[in-house]
């Protein structure tokens, strides 16, 4: 820290992104990347672009803004194209909080929602998953305060139905509640359709996970024209060419083929569901995963250990030295192959364990 | 505005970029970009990554890091890549203002300063040019604030020479200054042999400019390790993953190709101070620009209706309806037909009012 560096920082922890190895020796299951490459179309549209990168980008960004908001139903004034989910969810802390507008989350959930608070100033409480790792929904109805929830949640995986989702909305009218979506074409339910009922409710989403464009860096939030406005203010004041010509071009030509990215999630989800059950069979508890990811924990293992012993034979999934959650890992779904490897692994080491102890 | 909006930013007014035109029929000279595609290799470069975007970018940005260092004799640690130079601008703003710590900088100069002031609610004051539109440097000297000068300044196009710049920093040592040199390339005096020197000095660049990628959104700041590990701080609190895949790779490939850049650097120096010439002999003041635009005013017509004769003739120019600059515009330097069909246009213009006149 230099001597220059302000005292609103001076207790700000930054956040750890999952490990990103550069000599990819390993089988990557743990930053929930797709498996599968973004189609060849946009990989055209990208290239295309890279060849005009002298003139700025479109601060509308206006086509694939207008190929979301035709997707899902909404007007263009409806959405707003980000740097990544993350940029739309550090928009919605700073647009509505301060002193006075306090935030609420999980205690266990997607790490960046604490770093934004704590970046913007925001004070915020935490209501603990119960033991099941379930969101008590029963909590936050009438909170009184901002509310962001992942659903289906990270890294738990477990989501809530819509009509739980409403009542969050419902009962908090004087409140912003943003829901973000990042996992939801794993198996979720969407608040898509509240979006006409309520003006206080935000959706973010992301091109990263079933869209298979995390390396692009592409998010997006929808909510009534008004929240939008503010979002957008603060994208104006902030950085307004926040995305580059070649990502806006791969978005619109992931909206454009969008059966290529359904066809993938329902594969990931038929990887999941059978990975999860051999994991059961290897002595694991696994949560009702309704994301590319796998919350795992076993009786014969610590997750440190599992962790490490994992890396240690080339295969990298995500663990956490926190408070409840230090004995499960989070295991990203890959293609079948990689999770079979994984599985064999998990076998091995099983094996070696039980027979040592 | 929403009703949610906090208070904080209820006179937040969000900067305004110049006009982007996506129907091309302009000849466009008003965002100062290059008139030169980037380099084949970048175009190369990142098209290749653009079939790999299911993978998270490097968040360290190691290549592109570490090429941009070694070219400028600096160590990776004293270099921080962000999307375009406005987030390491941001960023410096977050990082190193606060009630306690306002900033300082010219009257007239980049319109985005004072929206990161408001935005981050850091005080500011501004010092007025000169009437030849220079800068004061000695009101800068011992001012106890933070400073931010662009250097070579916009939109007036003027320069700073090294000696006035380091007596700015040397003499507020317990304050940061930034110098934001966008515009370097085109003619201004580096501050980066200072950075050794001085623990308060954060010098800025982005690659739209002279490099060609506007498009690709990239830029970086130089300064001691101290400095740039909280401004990394601060990147890694907001969006870790700033820089996608495809940008990376285009900016790497730009530093390699460095010589190209330089060759259209000096390509577009010679074409700048031709149209300079030409503009005077029209009865234009212009001032002594050092970088890829010219400041410019004439005695026969205003700024809001050059601005807007041109635009009715297919070349666009930028003009602000502000204070003290309302009759001056900015003209990019463009390519040599560029800036005939702009001197013709001009030519013709000037013919018609003083026929009418």
């Amino acid at each position: 820290m230099s001597r220059f560096f302000s005292s609103k920082y001076a207790a700000l922890e930054a956040y750890v992104p999952g490990e990103q190895p550069r000599d990819q020796k390993y089988i990557k299951l743990n930053t929930n990347e797709s498996p599968f490459p973004p189609s060849p179309k946009v990989t055209e549209y990208a290239a295309r672009e890279a060849g005009r990168l002298q003139l700025y980008s479109d601060p509308d960004s206006t086509e694939v803004t207008r190929a979301v908001a035709e997707h899902f139903g909404l007007s263009p004034r409806q959405v707003l194209l980000t740097n990544g989910s993350d940029e739309i969810l550090n928009f919605a802390f700073m647009a509505f909080g301060d002193a006075e507008h306090p935030f609420l989350f999980p205690d266990i959930t997607y790490g960046f929602y604490e770093v934004f608070a704590d970046l913007n100033g925001i004070p915020y409480e935490t209501i603990p998953l119960r033991e099941d790792w379930s969101i008590d929904y029963k909590a936050y109805c009438g909170a009184g305060k901002n509310i962001v929830i992942a659903n289906p949640n990270a890294p738990t995986g477990l989501s809530l139905p819509l009509c739980e989702i409403e009542e969050i909305v419902r009962t908090n009218p004087d409140h912003v509640v943003i829901v973000d979506e990042a996992y939801v074409d794993f198996g979720g339910e969407s608040a898509l359709p509240l979006i006409e009922k309520y003006d206080n409710l935000l959706v973010t989403r992301t091109f990263s996970k079933s869209r298979s464009l995390a390396g692009a860096r592409l998010g997006w939030g929808m909510g009534q024209e008004s929240l939008m406005q503010d979002l957008n203010t603060i994208k104006y004041s902030t950085n307004p060419y926040n995305i580059n010509r070649m990502t806006a071009a791969a978005g619109l030509a992931a909206m454009e083929e969008n059966e290529y990215y359904l066809q993938n999630a329902r594969t990931i989800i038929a990887t999941r569901d059978r990975t999860a059950d051999a994991l059961r069979q290897l002595g694991f508890a696994v949560t009702d995963s309704r994301t590319n990811f796998l919350f795992v924990s076993a009786d014969w293992i610590s997750g440190g250990d599992l962790y490490r012993e994992l890396k240690a034979r080339g295969i990298l999934i995500r663990h956490w030295d926190k408070p409840r959650i230090g004995n499960w890992c989070r295991v990203t779904v890959g293609t079948d192959e990689e999770m079979d490897a994984f599985l064999a692994q998990v076998t091995q080491l099983r094996k070696e364990v039980l027979t040592n102890g």
